[in-house]
């Protein structure tokens, strides 16, 4: 299906995403050194902390990244625990965590009446259900030509998930309420952090605004089960709309603030920093999700289709708005048709599966999606370069080329 | 939090259910047979060819059944495919039906040009996604005081599960349509036949009104991934609000028809017959689904609530429209409240979750719940009696005994 040589006609910023899809001995051939190290990564075997994910869907990065194939992706809204991605910013927990769940403990401050709360109890305070995209940060870094260290992700740092658990707007108001102008809402990782190093160089601990408590969770559920210590179990903190590092796991402490956290995943980590910078606390934190889409069906990497006609399917979100409208092109972005919207829509945090049923003549075709939020954010065409390499959703990025023989 | 002693304040109604709910020992010297039965099988290990359920959430009850405890039941709508119910008319089939799904064919009757088409030209006719109720027309079966004879499943032969495939009417419309006349959508299983048996008094093939096309699918993903073999892999006639014989698996026939088929499943099997009866081709047969609910959490086996505040929660679905309303009773039905009905909503065909933030004293309380459907069907206090244990939708039967500590 994929043709790892570049044809002219192609638009400009095409070209390299159709290398991109090619495969990996071709790429390797003209020095991609990004995408062949990931084409390496995907015969390490699944470490022995994340046995149970399905080896056949995913791509194991090293031992605390592992991200979901493209091709792996369906077309049923949420995306299997077992196929669903992992990173860590830290060691996974000992699984002694999970074996009393109900007793994990929560120290919820800057209410009017602190104090430390069980996940028992937790479960009689309220309860909510929310279907989200988690999403990490740096998803679709491989698209970026800088090169950005970190995971090469392509699409699959990312999913759509049920989480259960209480509202963090019900655990304020049975502790007695906020204190007086507290403005950020932090949480912070129950991980055992290394010794020998300042604790906040180390610590998973971020802040949000305090905004962003509205349709927060404190969750002990995900896709239907008790939340895999990988994922964050016993109980994590989720933040719909938020990227996933946002989404605290193991969380310990729940705290309403009158500033940031100073830790240094915080404070220097997860910035929007210019090209080859840092990150400075003066630059934008990477918190919310904006509208961004792929195609997942036809897959890069799948046979050539023998059939002319063809259901383009793949998913599209918003981030913090629903999604209005989806348009694919099967022309790299010269003409656009509108997709149809399918399967059950559950809510504006989840991503939406949209199909365009499509007649491909003969040849080779550069399939590209662009969606459109319910406050008419359109999904842009170029990535915003930075650092990192953090909030990839250009369409040009994430094309796939095909072919009909 | 169970009780095996009646308690003589309680409804009539409710006082077996009681029962029901009491720990096994004591219900077996009370001489309920088939529940004393029902907990021996919770200690059978997993069938070799389903050694992939998750074994601490389901009861095995025989090599072809398989039922979700009620105390696995999360609150994140969809009921994960390592805890969904199993139940096979017949031997799953070779796994080497699924080695190459995009190969497997199926026979398209009854239309303009009938012809044979393969599960890969079935993907690029159509792709719609549904969320829907799978229930086995048993379920509740074990709340039968007359015992019928099948498996005696309480709440756990249900799921709500995302199915993903063409719809039939595309796959229709793409072969000439419908022959003149047709009133039947029959589908008939690709399961080998044991050897010198009448292959009608053992096929799995059912017809359903050909109105029911409208939203029927033929299905190869399941909650995200492809369909598992026990789950009817590679291909399975969906049609949503029916229950789950009516999904044909391993479908290799699909069929207009101007008549129901004349297979023994059909004509004799899953039919309402009257109690102590036989199934007859003019009863009426198990198809559509009505509106029920049952309480999940919390759950008739877990320990003694130690606060008075708890979250009452469970699902409730339509059979063929959407949930309205849930009321919870916390006194076995004397007084109601009406639930609040949280998390996304599926569609239809899917099932809600209901919550009743609800204040316990210290003692025993029967919890009940009471679902409406949107055309004003309100689920029935009493099962209606039959032969075979179909149907159960009683509220009464479905309640669940705690004792707040």
């Amino acid at each position: 299906m994929h043709n790892p040589q570049t044809t002219p006609a192609l638009p400009a910023a095409l070209s390299r995403r159709h290398l991109l899809v090619g495969s990996a001995s071709a790429l390797a051939t003209v020095g991609l050194s990004t995408w062949s190290s990931g084409a390496a990564a995907q015969a390490k075997p699944l470490p022995a902390a994340f046995s149970w994910k399905d080896a056949s869907s995913v791509i194991v990065h090293s031992g605390t990244t592992i991200e979901t194939k493209r091709s792996a992706f369906g077309t049923s809204v949420i995306t299997p625990t077992n196929q669903l991605y992992i990173r860590n910013n830290l060691p996974t927990p000992d699984a002694s965590i999970v074996a009393n769940r109900d007793a994990w403990e929560i120290s919820i401050e800057g209410v009017g009446k602190p104090r430390t709360v069980t996940l028992r109890e937790l479960k009689t305070m309220g309860l909510e259900t929310v279907a989200m995209v988690l999403q990490c940060s740096g998803n679709g870094r491989a698209f970026f030509p800088s090169k950005p260290s970190g995971t090469p992700w392509t699409v699959g740092a990312a999913g759509c998930v049920v989480w259960s658990g209480v509202p963090v707007r019900a655990v304020a108001e049975a502790l007695g309420g906020l204190e007086r102008g507290m403005r950020f809402l932090t949480g912070t990782g129950g991980e055992k952090l290394p010794a020998g190093l300042d604790p906040k160089s180390i610590i998973v601990e971020r802040s949000v605004p305090v905004s962003a408590m509205g349709d927060a969770l404190l969750a002990w559920e995900m896709n239907g089960e008790p939340i895999p210590l990988a994922h964050g179990g016993p109980l994590r903190l989720i933040v719909p709309g938020y990227t996933g590092v946002n989404n605290i796991k193991y969380i310990k402490r729940l705290a309403f603030t009158l500033q940031e956290t100073d830790a240094k995943i915080m404070s220097h980590g997860y910035r929007i920093s210019p090209p080859g910078g840092k990150g400075e606390p003066n630059q934008p934190s990477v918190q919310e999700m904006t509208v961004k889409s792929w195609i997942n069906f036809p897959a890069p990497d799948s046979a050539p289709l023998q059939q002319s006609r063809a259901q383009i399917a793949g998913v599209a979100f918003g981030g913090m708005h629903a999604i209005k409208r989806v348009e694919v092109s099967i022309d790299g972005g010269k003409n656009w048709k509108e997709a149809r919207l399918v399967g059950p829509d559950l809510g504006k945090y989840a991503w939406r599966q949209f199909v365009l049923d499509a007649r491909l003549t003969t040849g080779q075709h550069v399939l590209v999606s662009r969606a459109t939020d319910a406050w008419g954010n359109v999904q842009p065409e170029q990535r915003m370069e930075n650092a990192a390499g953090y909030n990839n959703t250009s369409w040009a990025d994430h094309a796939v080329t095909v072919n009909v023989g």
